[in-house]
């Protein structure tokens, strides 16, 4: 039982080596040069290896995908219990200001949300699902704002909750071309207190 | 004479043949993926003739990404006579209107800006270029509208113009994922109209 669960340990952090390695390579040749052979010797394994924890390059995409979502899930969550929303907000700032620590992810990202607009892209139904939630989680926060009575007159928050999610997108292609013209945070931040009527916490 | 301006329209007829046909080649299969074989395919000749009109891939990439800013430029001169900015914002709505009915040619724009973040991509310096001045753009209409006394208080051209050429690529990402979900012109124009104490002109 004991070298049972050491060899799951081994198993999960071999897993997690695998992903990581595919990461930076998704993020450098993009998802759809990658060929299994090339992700092996990326993590350092055998092709055969790399089969036996994954068994498609479509199942280590789609582990590259979860793993960001866990960590920003992770990251998001703890503001979500503020019933004004406003933490929420800020949060989303923050989200914005470390992603420009993670160039290559957010590359990765842009690159794959619009090779998936493909319906036969193997990420499509994941994206369709992302951007649903990702707004929808937005539109939570604006409408915990508005019941709290701190949203600006005439702000829609279901209208204004894709416009964000489309703001930081757009910003983010803007700063991967031109990293030093762009503050993500900085903009993310503005246009979120714009449609607030009190100061947006924690990011000054 | 008469017969070389003749070969001079041939020969620019069969260069546009060829930017079609890749502008549909290059949507379907990204620009990495197609090849110089695919691309004379899909022009319906062969390779040494392709290659007679353009010296490499690179060069009918940017065939490509240069008629789609005619194109764009040509829809929004008009537009730049009004002191006033106002009818070349209201533009920025009908183009969002026109990108709707060409999804291939946006979600080729959508991958390669994405794409070409990488330095050594073939696109990258354009896009670059591109994005200063279509961001340029954006805020010399919203100065206009500035010094024509039409802006909302707080507004802030620069700003707003990097935001809204954002809004205007997230919502594309969006929009390419779920068509039936997203209306890329009323979004813009709802965000546009915020921005100004007047109605925008011609969209309704």
């Amino acid at each position: 039982m004991g070298t049972r669960e050491g060899g799951y340990a081994v198993g999960r952090l071999r897993r997690e080596q695998i992903v990581t390695a595919a990461t930076e390579l998704f993020s450098r040749v993009g998802y759809r040069h990658a060929t299994v052979l090339e992700l092996a010797q990326a993590a350092g394994i055998s092709r055969t290896g790399l089969l036996h924890h994954f068994s498609s390059k479509e199942a280590l995409l789609e582990a590259v995908l979860q793993r960001r979502d866990v960590e920003d899930t992770a990251r998001l969550a703890p503001a979500q219990t503020d019933e004004t929303g406003l933490t929420a907000l800020a949060a989303l700032v923050d989200l914005a200001r470390y992603n420009a620590s993670r160039p290559q992810l957010v590359a990765l990202f842009a690159v794959l949300s619009a090779e998936a607009s493909a319906p036969d892209h193997p990420a499509h139904d994941y994206f369709v699902q992302r951007y649903r939630r990702t707004v929808e989680g937005a539109r939570r926060s604006l409408c915990r704002a508005e019941r709290a009575g701190l949203l600006a007159a005439g702000v829609d928050p279901s209208r204004q909750a894709r416009a964000l999610v489309a703001l930081m997108d757009g910003l983010q292609v803007q700063w991967l071309l031109s990293p030093d013209d762009v503050d993500m945070a900085e903009e993310v931040r503005q246009q979120v207190q714009q449609l607030l009527t009190v100061p947006l916490p924690g990011s000054d």
